[in-house]
């Protein structure tokens, strides 16, 4: 069991939120967001969330050459390399929000000797096992990850971090991440499979089809979230479990995305659980599997604009809104400091 | 009939959008978004969001007696005081976002003598009628109170401004906001009583008779928006109105904020049709007649966290998603320059 945030700072954040001058509450789901960072802080006011950084996790998937993406696997590569060249979407908001960003090769299906070799060196393996039909990582494999994602988290929080963001990138991403929600919540493929980056209703129904098959394949052996990565997770993604873990150990609070960000999560409370209290959602994406796993886990985004980018996008976007509730909570005047009359 | 925004640099983001390294619409709202920075700024992409100006109108009214408020009038005095000192919420934000802001007393009751003579620089008269029982304003306040709003974005305008902010100030504000988007969409008065600052259900219950008062001795008059404003208005809201059409006239676009600034769009567009297009909704309230009137005026707004604070914070705290939304359509790679396989 991870220690929670301070109970007695977000006390104490919720007392100055009510003494501010403004009505009660008029804040709305601000409030709750800055007592939130006063609690992950443990002090109040909170610190403003100046050093906030992006570990975008990249990686192949067996499934995806199972016809449940709208897009090659090629791609995933590609859009490393362009995330590299500082023109994916989470670059654009990274140097919008002055967040430090990397793109981690973690288990990319292509030669990425063209990129720096900081963006490899993390490499677990290429792709993973197409999980309708195979595990995806062997039980080493996934234990590895666990500790390379902790790695990851550690390697943040060393370079001074107030808040991380955790973003993913891969073709074929959704399908595992989808499988990972049902499997944590026990419920079925039709509940969470969605259209990740644009399939059709015929490849919709075919990669609810694909996710049914890995949840018959694995049965009850996924009730362990160890072997649950290994039967139906990636490299990538076990490797974001890890990360989550680690940073809330450290007490370093978290920003999610989406599907991917949000089925880590399901897994890391599972495997060491009070993860979660160390986590708020930025934005709620259009997957259903996301919404779904973010109400199990009583979480409420911040934003809700319909993104499906992956990359962190989501979070970032949010990223002002949560910053805006810890400057109110530290900068507005107090009522009793009004002068009476004006 | 006000000039729309433009067609072709519409057609053009949309074009862009469709292009970028990302799945086709996967940015949701955050397209639409760019699409009408790029209309209204007639250039594809857009230009950045970097000069934004916040004018906060500040009133008392007339009703504020009748008991329909959590708070007695001489707060607006004091928050009006509470802005200029650089303590209220608009300010935190304000600074957050780099946006120039400044509070501008139109019909304060109380003697500010003591701020900056800038603040009352457009005070038109001190509180308003009160509207069960008495018009607001003559008509001839209500044409100065106009032109005065006119006056206002035209000094914003040529101060240099990408975009516009409106925001209010004043207790009891949401009584005669509320009264006015009930007359401009002929709705009645239980569809538009909201709790403002926090009234409780008796005091709720009150001011739904007092709107509904005002309802029924204005009638059929309030048909014509400049009668509308002088039965129902305030020195305040007109000005609103004024700059609204003002800054749409001159093709300068606005983020809007909660109740307040929505009912003023609201007449805006009876009062000159075409102001609207010009207009994005920052945030959703927790006012009915916010969502009733952004339903009814077809906006979409970026936010919704539950905010009811006013003073122009609800379209602040969503300034930056509205500037990620133009960064992405700027700086994103296209999907024809990717390296094709990493």
């Amino acid at each position: 069991m991870i220690a929670p945030p301070s109970a007695a700072a977000y006390a104490a954040a919720r007392e100055r939120l009510a003494a501010l001058a403004k009505p009660l509450g008029a804040l709305g789901r601000l409030e709750d967001a800055a007592a939130w960072v006063s609690a992950c802080q443990d002090a109040c006011p909170p610190r403003p969330l100046s050093r906030v950084r992006l570990s975008v996790l990249a990686g192949d998937h067996g499934i995806s050459h199972a016809g449940v993406s709208a897009y090659p696997r090629e791609v995933t590569g590609a859009m490393v390399a362009a995330m590299v060249g500082g023109g994916s979407g989470a670059n654009v908001l990274a140097r919008q929000h002055g967040v430090a960003m990397q793109v981690l090769d973690l288990g990319v299906d292509a030669d990425l000797d063209d990129l720096p070799p900081d963006v490899g060196r993390h490499h677990l393996r290429r792709s993973s096992g197409s999980i309708d039909r195979e595990d995806a990582l062997t039980l080493t494999e996934v234990r590895t990850a666990l500790a390379t994602g902790e790695a990851i988290a550690a390697e943040e929080i060393a370079a001074g971090a107030d808040l991380l963001v955790l973003g993913d990138l891969g073709i074929g991403n959704t399908t595992p991440a989808a499988a990972l929600v049902a499997a944590t919540f026990g419920v079925g493929a039709e509940e969470v499979t969605g259209r990740g980056t644009g399939v059709d209703d015929a490849a919709l129904a075919h990669k609810t089809r694909v996710i049914d098959a890995a949840l018959t394949r694995t049965a009850d052996r996924v009730a362990d979230p160890v072997q649950r990565l290994a039967a139906l997770g990636s490299a990538d993604l076990a490797a974001g479990v890890g990360f989550l873990v680690a940073a809330a150990r450290a007490g370093v609070p978290v920003l999610l995305d989406g599907i991917v960000t949000v089925a880590e999560l399901g897994v890391a409370e599972d495997l060491e659980p009070g993860v979660v209290a160390w986590c708020a959602a930025g934005h709620r994406s259009t997957e259903a599997a996301q919404q779904l796993a973010l109400d199990k886990l009583g979480l409420v985004p911040l934003l809700d604009v319909g993104l499906r980018l992956g990359e962190g996008t989501g979070a970032l976007t949010a990223l002002p809104v949560l910053r805006s509730a810890v400057l109110l909570l530290r900068e507005m005047a107090l009522l009793a400091d009004l002068a009476p009359g004006g």
